[in-house]
């Protein structure tokens, strides 16, 4: 018996996210880390989390984690920070906490495409302002999409997913004055960026900022954190679910939080080596390289699909080809930055497939 | 500014999943395992999470623990398993997939406070059959109001929570049978219980089994699974997020699904304490205890407030107070199952407590 009529009709037509199996290879597609932890750091979160008691649910409140996200992270004071199973969680309970039928979602697009993803199985109307070719924004038109759609939810990730770039601030303050809805200021890529919207707090009621562990080294233990007024939060809070945060994954933030010049040590690895491999590719003549304010690089080439196809298949590199995803993404790779040895290993691989 | 009008109404009128917080009490309130994990299969399972490499994405498919589980707990042949972040989660994700303005979630009344919750606020109508005064379920009455509403999803809890007893199991087949759209049933407690309708999965199309490592030891990881046909969880993991399951979770189940005999062990013991412990309220004539097949006890006294705040306050016990949570539950305390110390405590404080 068929049973797909029980599903709504969003779901019954979407896929679901495809994730690229990467053993065995050097993966530089999911925007990670490179780096493992140290052998003496491993031992001791090893012996931090032998202590948790697992048989207890997770204290809902997550009070200690909380004020350490709070003094590694200076958020400022006067807001309230809730945790999110990754940012995606995060994202998933702003749109169950706002949808309503044919209400809006807006975002610049290619943004992060969990923004619309989500907006539709919520039966949210998503609606993308299209990026120039040049990945800038077209403002004016962003802005008179914001006037005409009303969105109840406008997400601005800063820096964008899969671009890099960050948008110009002014810009990001007019949406959020003109905004009559929530502003969801994604954050994911901000141990990479020269700026951040923090300060946007302050100076405006509707914004919030959603923000990850993910990009600096802590991928596997989905940590997101969520910054806004606390009147906002409180009522998103009540749509989280209350052992969304597992002990485990609560002791190692809270361990690994203390070891802040560790991660940052390692955050600049990756915005050293990301340079070198800009510098790199920017000297070639056959690609195009995009500034980013990420850990990731973008490379337009002739054909994308034939380089991803080899460095994946004769080369063992497995990164990710955006071709398809927007037009503006024709013929592009999105290369997260990885280890000396592995850049070096690609920058080889790019060299004999470019040369043929 | 007042912004509340950008979050929809249910969400608006709606209180968050209120915890009680334990700290330093005796704590029989939350249905989880009182057993801490012995010396060395902490630091065991210390070492095994230490060698997870934290920072990588957790592989979205998770096959080596799925098929854990499926020898550890007998899964059927021919069924997929999805994984979910406590099987609160799974709830959420059947709503998601299903959730049509106008369409109805049913279920006995009371049972699980998330099925109420977040069937709202998915925007669907919420219909409740009231269970009799004994607990036991007009299954004329739940037959009817499934002919008349045609919900999309129907939940029944096998036990049920926070009654604590199993429905008549041809009365569910029936229930699979008429109904039109899905039948959760809900095995949190199944570990604890005589019966399991994992048999009805090969006997019904439309039927899904969702359990939790939660009440045997692992609250505090945070993993529940789900049994269906594969053509049903293939629409419903289109909503569920990739990473949903952290590598921590991951490492910390495929290590203690090894310890099978421990895990059992524990049930045995709590099992053990149970039937002694309702022996002994049974034996009171000031009290009303209730079978059970879970982790827990329903105690209905002269005034269950009184003795609540009395255990909570002069005898650092927490125990969950129902009262007001439905007619049936009127001065009914529910009970977890403790070690056999605590359960001695409990007893003494009741005797001082009802005594007076």
């Amino acid at each position: 018996m068929n049973l797909n009529h029980l599903f709504t009709d969003k779901v019954q037509s979407m896929q679901a996210y495809p994730v690229a199996s990467g053993g065995g290879m050097i993966k530089l597609d999911a925007m990670e880390s490179p780096y493992t932890l140290p052998e003496e750091m491993r031992q001791a979160l090893g012996t931090v989390l032998s202590m948790i008691n697992i048989n207890r649910y997770p204290n809902p409140n997550s009070s200690s984690l909380i004020a350490l996200l709070r003094k590694q992270f200076n958020l400022p004071q006067g807001f309230d920070v809730m945790l999110g199973n990754g940012s995606d969680e995060l994202i998933q309970l702003v749109l169950l906490a706002t949808m309503r039928p044919n209400s809006t979602v807006l975002s610049p697009a290619p943004s992060f495409v969990l923004y619309e993803q989500y907006a539709e199985v919520c039966g949210m109307r998503y609606v993308g302002v299209d990026l120039n070719a040049d990945f800038s924004l077209d403002e004016a038109a962003f802005l008179a999409a914001l006037q005409r759609e009303q969105p109840a939810v406008t997400f601005l990730a800063y820096p964008n997913n899969p671009t890099g770039m960050l948008l110009n601030k002014d810009f990001v303050k007019t949406v959020c004055e003109q905004a009559a809805g929530l502003v969801v200021i994604d954050e994911a890529y901000t141990a990479y960026a020269d700026d951040n919207a923090l300060d946007l707090l302050t100076q405006y009621d509707n914004v919030i900022v959603i923000r990850t562990l993910s990009k600096i080294g802590l991928a596997g233990i989905r940590l997101g954190y969520m910054v806004g007024r606390p009147e906002l939060l409180e009522q998103i809070n009540k749509v989280r679910m209350p052992y969304n945060i597992n002990l485990l994954t609560k002791g190692a933030a809270r361990f690994m939080l203390e070891q802040m010049p560790y991660l940052n040590e390692q955050v600049e690895k990756i915005l050293k080596e990301k340079v070198a491999l800009y510098d790199w590719l920017a000297a070639r003549s056959d690609v195009t390289v995009y500034p980013s304010q990420t850990n990731f690089l973008l490379l337009r080439c002739a054909d994308s699909t034939e380089v991803f196809t080899k460095l994946r298949d004769e080369h063992r590199i497995l990164v990710k080809n955006l071709h398809g995803v927007h037009p503006v993404l024709d013929n592009v790779l999105r290369i997260t930055v990885g280890k000396a040895e592995e850049n070096a290993k690609l920058r080889e691989a790019l060299v004999a497939i470019l040369a043929v």
